[in-house]
């Protein structure tokens, strides 16, 4: 896993998620914020179009794009865990890197890492089977095209494990509006307090994480917290705006953004 | 257009047409026949397990991957015309080259030529703004990939005349079973004859083809036929044998079978 | 066809048009103005706890749920033609009668008109396969549940015809924000002014098109427009603020809003 | 739960799993032999032209419609666990049922019970939740029209359980080619002899099963079996062949085929 310096860090949103007419949050403003892009690759989101344009804009802003790859499932945006078979979800994942990847190429980059979705993203945590499905298809199409395919995930996920061990270059994520515990693990979504709403809050959580490596716990203790990358969230106007807030506060303090993959990152 | 020599033609076929649990058509037996394969694309059929086999069948084979790419239309396998917007119609099969191109190099391979599918190469043989759309497509990606990509289509139409004009290498497409009118054209499927049956009539008349140069057209006159490849059908088992009675004849009469395009091909 | 009598008219709008996590329009505040509600049934927009819960909104305040069936298109919502075999259209129309009839009956009312949408909507107007099909569908749904489904749409359209043929009860539709050419149709949307942006003038003319049956058309003349019911858009606040302004005109007329269908309907 | 007399019995298939050009099985075979025929809703098979000719076939023939629901998922055939929320469940199923309702009532009759499919069978059997959220859906759609909706499934289930709590007719399901433990579950499809394959073992086993109310379990012991309903399959030719054998089998014993629901039935 990449080390971070404390001067540094990438901030990461998921984009391209509207389907044919249907948009969801504000592309083009969180591309004046974050350094790298989630984009949607058309199983749980993200018509050709709309990637191909979340694509555009990403290289004209100099934002680099990652896969966001996802279950077969618009009805549930991907959201919903799926038992896919070890195969199929092998080649789902490199149907989706390929399918972005080929967008992504003709508008001028390429995908340069690959960040999983909702309820995969979830599963991968603990879900081995499936954690190596999903590096198996990073590795394959890493080899395939012979370039570099870092991955983004939470620390000690089977996902990072995995990809570890396949010799992928792996970055810890940190989540800009979560509370922790004081092992250093998400709170689940259900419990009271588990998603942070005061922008203000959050930006300063997010410096300490970065300049410290540390966030102070739902029982209010310190924890060690390791992020090459914090995700905001762009899907409603408050969401921007406080993705914005880390932003400023980060920027106040002297924190560069930097990507952590493409042309200027370590990946 | 590449000029056939009469001694050898490329013999194309659509393949992974099936979808999940849904099955099209024998890959296995027409891999065996063919020498292109026109691999679904995952929006009329082919479902990103399915392609990937078919991928690495065609590989083992020594059989050459083409794009067979088409509308988004499961339901309708992409036989249906539908009036997709020309930016649509360029994102949507730039999505299904990448997809079916990572899956083609995830097998060791890559996508080495397009063709349309169903109502989608029906429309672009007259419909100039979506034969644009799909030329656009293929000239971006293969600027973008760096690698030729040529085209495969019914000579005379705006498909290929827009192809060639944007700097593509085109190849034009016979019929195995269909009759011609004394102009060259198709005789429309709805039209009685259409459609050939008898295996042995179907292998004479490829053979003069690709000898000739000219097939008998449905009033008896003859008439001059362009191909650098015939396509037949492996969606049944009475294709399958019309198929291998075509490749029988052919090889029977020192006609060599090769791929227009791929390592060994002029594409 | 209904004869309005100019003291009462019918305001419907598209409802149910979100699809998983996606929205489109505020349903809640459209409710609040029309009298009749085209819930989209799931094949161009519409999962079904988007349908489900616009029925018992609709049926909370008393809003007659009619069926806006359309082509199976989620990523270009039905707005794109498609070219569905009769038979297939038939069965596709059925299906989602049937789907959005069982909803709207958990809900605790029942479907009581169609509305076709979109391409579909656009292409029954003069194509005359598809507009039997559609009437076919809905003669069918009628004849097989025993209960009146009266349909809405663009007078003079084969669709129109047809259902009256067919023993339907037809009711005729004006469109509150689209100009008008002097023979009566709508003047295409690609045309410059073809759509009306300012909420004071389109209410004037709802006005006039309710108590004279004429409208001002493009070249300013008065051309006749019958209307049992004026389509109003919710899919923007802007859109939302017209459709109140309407309501608000009639209303300061002492024009009554009176669904053409449902229990108080003539449907 | 019904009592079956020991000298008839109903035997069911699933039917009307293609979509659009993708074939499974040989429904009119199958319509032959079995008395109740479990159609596909659209879900995770089934297109509405498939399924309205399913249910024209299934009416010729005398065979009772059941509606078989599943998860939204074509291209895993439904056969994948979806982790579905309840609210989502509930209105994806009444949906499902709506449907298929309205193409059986165009072809003249109605779904008259209801078969859940695949991985959603096999989850309602101890994930209580989605149980419920069917169980719920089947209430709901029979008190909104008023008609009796049985239910089919495995003994001990909570599929079971939660119908027959909620006042549905319940009607135990056994399977003709499975082995059963010495508890009388099935023995998971992954063991050793899981699945039987002889056409004359089979019948051999669903005659005793149905006369005897007992089967011998994979060590050899009886266990008695409940069954008021023997699925059979015909997604193969050998499958007809077994289905066919059972039937005859039954034939010759004179046990009587007869549908647990419909006009005949006592649902």
């Amino acid at each position: 896993m990449a080390t971070p310096d404390g001067r540094r860090v990438d901030l990461n949103a998921d984009l391209g998620e509207g389907f044919g007419t249907w948009r969801l949050g504000d592309d083009e403003a969180m591309l004046g914020i974050v350094t790298s892009a989630n984009v949607a690759c058309g199983f749980h989101a993200g018509d050709p179009t709309t990637i191909r344009r979340s694509c555009a804009w990403s290289i004209d802003r100099g934002v680099v794009i990652g896969a966001q790859v996802g279950y077969r499932d618009l009805a549930g945006f991907g959201r919903r865990f799926i038992d896919v078979a070890h195969e199929d979800l092998v080649a789902d994942v490199l149907y989706q890197l390929g399918a972005l990847d080929g967008l992504a190429r003709a508008a001028g980059d390429r995908v340069r890492y690959v960040k999983p979705h909702g309820a995969l993203y979830n599963a991968i945590v603990t879900h081995t089977d499936q954690a190596a499905a999903v590096v198996e298809a990073v590795t394959t199409y890493a080899g395939a095209t012979g370039e570099a395919l870092p991955v983004l995930g939470l620390p000690g996920s089977e996902w990072l494990r995995l990809a570890d061990e396949a010799g992928l270059v792996t970055h810890a994520e940190a989540f800009a509006d979560r509370a922790y515990t004081p092992e250093g693990t998400l709170v689940p979504r259900r419990e009271p307090g588990a998603v942070l709403h005061d922008p203000e809050e959050v930006a300063d959580r997010v410096l300490r994480l970065v300049v410290e490596g540390v966030v102070t716990a739902a029982d209010g203790t310190d924890v060690a917290v390791a992020a090459d990358s914090v995700c905001v969230h762009g899907d409603s106007p408050g969401a921007v705006a406080m993705a914005d807030a880390v932003r400023s506060r980060l920027a106040g303090a002297g924190i560069g953004l930097a990507a952590f993959a493409g042309p200027g990152g370590d990946g």
